[in-house]
């Protein structure tokens, strides 16, 4: 039965070693095309709307439900499609949010403009909030899509944590150079790796704060708040050199 | 089919206003007990063995495999129980997640002494450490488990979103309570919840990184120095006062 390739009922395969079964069912990554069919046939002006709706209804179930009941069968039923039609674009669930999760990742390239720019040194606060209010947009847009794939590299997924990794590198080495600049302008030290083990912890507040339910923050202390406490924190690891 | 209750093949329940389903499945807060089985039994010898070879065998699973393919069956086959035995002490895989991550909370509020005690002012960055290291050690124990409660948690799920919560909120007031204390030190006020607000991005980087495979970490930076720059951020944000 078709459902068994989305691996929710494939007890036995473990993830030995970083995770065997991903490298299964996720093919080589120059065979990823969302210009082509899994039959090697351009997509046309049909094909690309069907590959749009199934991707918006893995969007809307993992919105509505876990990421525990999302199948293969589950995302055509709500796309209206067949699920052989699912697998004419997607290997398999994990397959199709991997390629969600690339598409994104050119998103969160953008931030790093954010980043490289100089920052007002009379107001540095300004420039962290607006590198952290478009993290958490790009964030609170594909939630969900982050959400697995974060969960699937910290399972030690290898293509999810090479695309994790790929995608936040350049953040962490842009947010290390300006802790390093800073430093040295006060006539301080830091190593390249210590600088950028301290930008991964900012990042890492960015992305468990991105990932936590809007309602919740809203109802405990507030969005805007949370944010400038992240500019704030972003600034101060910046800027406060001992 | 026993199987069903796990609640991995439940497709047409959705989540709706923070999770509809977590409410038919989880008992109310009073039920809970590691004392009793399901039926009003006070556990004995055996029943306390059997118990504790269903949650290792869980967590065995979820360190192997992912948590889409955590099921009741696959949890007492592990454990060499009957299924029917799983049902005399859970009712359902989420509500035994739940009553193992209630246990840990107990361990986690063992880490409020570590920030309600005075920290040495000429390197408070060691007190630090020490908070950061034992907040690490829990999760490193407890990894998966505690990955199950934030995703539920973070999907809307009311009762892990409440115990998540409740588990944190003591070392944000804490942490908050330095953040507040510092700044009025040095002449400066600076409201409760904007002091809550900055322990929070705090905790959310502690979160983070204690959620990723430490494999990765090692291999990127180093558990030492991520630490170490963890330490360094709480130190800036409680003695950084601008």
């Amino acid at each position: 039965m078709a459902t068994q390739a989305s691996g929710t009922k494939d007890l036995k395969k473990k993830r030995v070693g970083g995770g065997a079964r991903p490298r299964a069912d996720l093919p080589a990554q120059d065979e990823y095309s969302t210009e082509f069919n899994k039959h090697g046939q351009k997509l046309g002006e049909k094909g690309r709307r069907t590959r749009e709706a199934l991707t918006n209804a893995a969007r809307q179930l993992l919105r509505e439900s876990s990421p525990l009941d999302l199948s293969a069968v589950a995302i055509s039923r709500q796309a209206e499609v067949s699920s052989a039609s699912f697998y004419m674009y997607f290997n398999s669930v994990r397959d199709m949010l991997y390629q969600m999760n690339e598409a994104i990742s050119e998103e969160i390239a953008e931030l790093v403009p954010f980043l490289t720019r100089k920052w007002d040194d009379e107001d540095p606060a300004a420039d962290a909030l607006k590198f952290v209010k478009k993290f958490q947009e790009i964030w609170s847009q594909h939630r969900e899509v982050l959400m697995f794939r974060n969960m699937e590299a910290d399972l030690g997924n290898p293509q999810f944590d090479k695309l994790w990794r790929a995608t936040l590198r350049p953040l962490v080495a842009r947010i290390g150079d300006k802790i390093k600049e800073q430093a040295q302008t006060k006539g301080k030290f830091i190593s390249v790796l210590d600088s950028r083990s301290r930008a991964v912890v900012l990042t890492s507040a960015l992305e468990r704060i991105a990932a936590c339910d809007v309602r919740v923050i809203n109802e405990e202390l507030g969005m805007d708040r949370v944010q400038n406490s992240l500019a704030d924190m972003i600034v101060k690891a910046i800027y406060c050199v001992e």
